[in-house]
């Protein structure tokens, strides 16, 4: 009899998390090995815990179903194993837990942090006389893992944020005659800014919105965006900003950490957005508005790009089909063949080529004033956020699927997580 | 000859004033009067200061395009005339442009102001001896105009803030066990709920989010709240809250305007969002997100409701039509016949019974802890979010279109707005 796998989400989940694991789910399936398929609840917190979830048996409408719904369907966690010196009690237990339930195959769904403690799961229960075909199958919306052209999320998102600065950059050009004269998105990504470089993708034209973008990457020139902000206004009639919540003051702080406290002492609540907006106001008068994005960016399936969703998928598919072949401790990764068309192929990667490195945005993807994106970096984004791939409605709402999650027997003695 | 007509926008803008304006300009060529129409820029002081574009033969492609175009495309502004004894020169000049242009009918489209506005106009060109045939044609997000079922706008918001809420309660479900465990969105309506509570129709069975919606119109009450989210937490694992901009203090105060002072003795900024997420970390110290939708929820024209873009476009029609049937001082509006299927007609009512008068939530729309929906608010809401009527996309974006305004030649003098 064939081995069993798990699967598990990990880390910050996206739009299209859910589209790797229905790959993976239909994957299993279609190679019909005989071996069970389980998921970890709450990523690998489940794992080590022994709650484990029999997905092999999900109905049909469920697998399609996952595809088009937001959020880790089976739980995610932020939780990194340390290392082996540190906490070698948990590596044991993971052992403990694939001789248990005669598992052979491990599909990590996850970014940087998952990618190294697939790597580390690999490598130790190799030592520990049990190996396991350990796969990390890519996803962040950050879009930070090295090697892969994109990582599955990100696209997503960046449709997101720039349908949204565009819809309401067209709001607030109607509006500033009389009343807002500056409006400010706030995004996500804290070290790199390629969330916030995908809004640069609604300005198509010149004076189209947004006008200005503030990088993580780019420290705040508060003297030089004021300028910036009063020539756009003067010329425009008003402005259009996409601010990364990673933007950082020209001594390497964060801006989100370094508010002004209230009456109590407390830290200023409000991110970015607020201190950008007040900056303004305070030196140019400009009646403001601004919009936080947070959680609704990285969830907004009803948007999701259809090269993402895609993508998603077949990252999922070829980390099985991989897995089958005797593979292991590797990546299946977009490898970009064209920009226009976009053509790319999945290939793979050993997980030590990727785990621990970061992927920031380059510098020539960045205008020279460091405001806005060069046409380099319009032609990598581009291709990431095409096609639509609308999910079903039902009562006017998308019709998202919530598993009914069945715990199988555990084997084990209970185990706490310290 | 026919006489012309001016239609033009007012108030904050919608993701569907323009499938209203559509409906204006297609009903107009088909009457084939011989009549011109023009659109003010910027509202109605685009009409003081003879700022007029002529819009009786824009393309059909834009006419089209229109009717899927967010915000106001011909400018909309924030400008209420004052009464006829604080500012007869207003009106006087009006009915000049009126003259000098051979207008004879006037469409607005905006809220409760402009309701006003139309009605004054009309009284008072009657009074100067120029009668003209003022129609309002209604649009707020704040669906806070009585007699019509609803108000264009609204639908679409609706739809907007139900799945964002649902999407991020998916999100937040998936991190809860070792992250976050309260979302905060906030929401506009700072008098009346209606779009605080459309969050409510994502919850469609027991523990599904929102959990807690936090309505304008039920004061905050401090420990009851967070003894609700203590218990959403402890039985759910997380907790989801939609909260109104317009959420107030037991003494009736804003507590948009309750912030607490910044170092320098600055009003505190950020929203309502902030200051609940903080209440909850401070006394529960639950982890939280929250995000701001702010102008992204009445620009979101890429998931308008289809009911709500063909009720502004039926509306911009039956304004037109009737005024050529010799009425005025009237809004056309919809009458509902029936929830279930949804059935409506357009009808008409007299400004004298629209203008000045606000609709809120009934307190049997409201549950009696104040926190949620009722099923009687729900049957109101359901159908106004129904269908989906998807823009066309080019580049992976929404392509909205974005008319060249070529200003008419001036036959007055320059007035200058005070």
């Amino acid at each position: 009899m064939s081995k069993n796998a798990i699967y598990a989400q990990s880390g910050g989940v996206t739009a299209v998390i859910n589209s790797s694991a229905s790959g993976v789910i239909q994957a299993w399936r279609d190679a019909n090995t005989g071996g069970k398929l389980y998921a970890g609840l709450n990523g690998i917190i489940g794992v080590l815990t022994e709650q484990l979830i029999d997905i092999s048996f999900i109905s049909e409408v469920e697998v399609a179903g996952l595809r088009q719904t937001p959020g880790g369907a089976f739980g995610s966690c932020r939780y990194k194993l340390k290392s082996l010196e540190h906490n070698r009690r948990e590596y044991e237990r993971l052992i403990e837990i694939f001789k248990a339930h005669d598992i052979g195959y491990f599909f990590y769904n996850g970014g940087n942090d998952s990618a190294d403690t697939c790597l580390k799961v690999s490598q130790i229960a190799s030592e520990l006389g049990y190996p396991i075909q350990a796969m990390h199958v890519p996803k962040t919306i950050d879009n930070d893992l090295v090697v892969t052209d994109n990582c599955p999320g990100f696209g997503s998102v960046a449709k997101y944020v720039a349908t949204s600065i565009r819809e309401a950059g067209l709001d607030l050009a109607s509006m500033s005659l009389t009343s807002t004269k500056v409006f400010i998105l706030e995004v996500m990504g804290r070290n790199a800014g390629w969330i916030a470089a995908s809004c640069g993708l609604a300005s198509e034209s010149a004076g189209q919105p947004p006008h200005i973008i503030l990088f993580p990457e780019i420290a705040l020139d508060q003297a030089l965006l004021l300028a910036k902000v009063d020539y756009c206004v003067k010329s425009h009639g008003y402005c259009v900003i996409a601010v990364s919540e990673g933007l950082k003051n020209q001594d390497g702080t964060l801006i989100a950490d370094s508010g002004t406290k209230d009456a109590f002492g407390h830290a200023q609540l409000g991110g970015v957005a607020p201190y950008v907006a007040k900056l303004i106001k305070d030196n140019l008068g400009y009646k403001y508005h601004y919009a936080i994005a947070d959680y609704l960016q990285r969830s907004a399936r009803h948007i999701a790009a259809k090269t993402d969703v895609e993508q998603a998928y077949q990252l999922g598919v070829a980390a099985v089909e991989l897995s089958l072949q005797g593979l292991h401790s590797i990546m299946p990764y977009i490898k970009r063949i064209s920009d226009n068309p976009y053509q790319y192929e999945i290939d793979y990667v050993e997980l030590t080529e990727v785990a621990n490195h970061e992927k920031f945005m380059p510098r020539d993807y960045i205008s020279q004033d460091g405001f806005h994106i060069t046409d380099k970096c319009r032609a990598y984004l581009q291709p990431l956020i095409m096609g639509e791939d609308y999910p079903e409605y039902h009562n006017g709402l998308p019709k998202y699927v919530v598993l009914q999650h069945t715990l199988i027997a555990t084997k084990l003695a209970k185990f706490v997580i310290k």
